[in-house]
């Protein structure tokens, strides 16, 4: 049973975390590549060069700094948990401006060419996402920054903060495929079934973001990476903050 | 504390099973509807008829029997575990078979019409999730329903079986959305922007998958919808067919 020890377990995790960032730092680099070198580069002026802006923030922000968001419960899970709180708050309000901006570059390129908005099945998905999204982010600093719910509320809303987070990284990246089908068709149709190096670029992109994903919901959800509870920190915690109340420590 | 007692927690559990079964059907209907309406019926001659059973065989075998195959563990958690393992795999044979014949078609339409195989982002996770599904199979019925393996590599293999099946489903989801997306492009490219009856009937059908997808998801990974393990079916299980070993017992 060495394969299990913790060593190895260990070793795996560094191994697995290490495969998360480069699939999502090679994933980012391969949209600047694709909309740099291929649609022309970046712009704010309401040209294709403004919706080039679309898939970099939000490749970046609503899926590669919302996945390590969630990730910092893993990487640092024997640091003090208000400072790890307080990062995974601080890089989802990023990944936030950053998928907002993202956003307003394609309505604003879509009004000043005169593109019907919210027709495709990835504007939906994708409106849905973001608006979760911002909700998620909203409920979750009432719920675990401010002492507002009671300790009770708080251990009951945990997993389902912890299973909409990862449903909506899983959304993120399924939209963001069906936007890159999306910008193929409408690009290059007629060179896409030639194998064109944009197409092919692309179908990349695409597998590295599954991948990404596959990697991040598995390190989230293993038993043996979750944050192991520390009884004094809890302690404390319900001391300071929920003196009065008979409610339960919750361990994100 | 009235919300989490076991017979709310029944309701909701039921609730949820009923509403995923009819996001399930419903979503096969429209599918079905889409293509029989909308674009020809069906046929198995290499026309776009032929084409129309691909949809309508992977919403049904990949999505729908591979979800309900999966929940079986959740719906007849109190039932002995051999039958509910033999229908786990029966369900999951005739996905596999149903969803075979919706690849078959797609290849048979693009040799009688001379497309190009395999070059989109669809057809590539699509090929990557069908191959996996089947390896996913095979390793089931040798972990789990023969005795090939011992109890300790079963209960090794086991998270990364459920882990996969659940990916599996999503990778599917994922895909189907791919594919509708591309169909519509190909199809209606000219009316999809001006809210074509076919083209949101088709975003509606990519939102009900989303909710399927959901649904199950949140069904079985729920700690208290979980089967329960009995230590005397598991001692026999162990007597039985591992008597010379010293492993862990399976609990799926």
């Amino acid at each position: 049973m060495d394969n299990f020890s913790p060593c190895h377990g260990g070793s795996v995790f560094a191994v697995l975390v290490g495969a998360s960032q480069v699939l999502g730092l090679v994933s980012v680099v391969l949209t600047g590549v694709w909309m740099g070198h291929y649609r022309g580069g970046f712009a704010w002026d309401g040209s294709a060069q403004e919706f080039n802006l679309h898939p970099l923030c939000m490749v970046l922000g609503l899926i590669f700094l919302h996945g390590d968001a969630i990730l910092v419960y893993r990487v640092f899970r024997n640091e003090a948990k208000k400072h790890v709180k307080l990062l995974h708050g601080t890089i989802h309000l990023l990944a936030l401006i950053i998928s907002i901006i993202g956003v307003v570059a394609v309505f604003d390129f879509h009004k000043a060419t005169k593109i019907q908005d919210m027709y495709s099945l990835h504007s939906w998905c994708g409106m849905v996402t973001i608006i979760l999204f911002c909700l998620q982010w909203v409920l979750g600093l009432l719920f675990f920054l401010f002492p507002v719910a009671s300790s009770w509320l708080r251990a009951a809303y945990l997993p389902i903060h912890v299973f909409c987070g990862l449903s909506l990284l899983v959304m993120a990246i399924g939209t963001s495929l069906l936007g890159i089908t999306e910008k193929l068709l409408f690009g290059i149709m007629s060179t896409y079934s030639q194998f064109a190096p944009e197409g092919v670029l692309a179908n990349i992109l695409g597998i590295l973001l599954v991948l990404y994903g596959v990697a991040l919901v598995y390190l989230i959800t293993r038993e043996e990476y979750r944050r192991i509870s520390n009884p004094e920190e809890e302690s404390l915690s319900v001391h300071f903050k929920n003196l009065t109340e008979s409610g339960l420590p919750t361990t994100p």
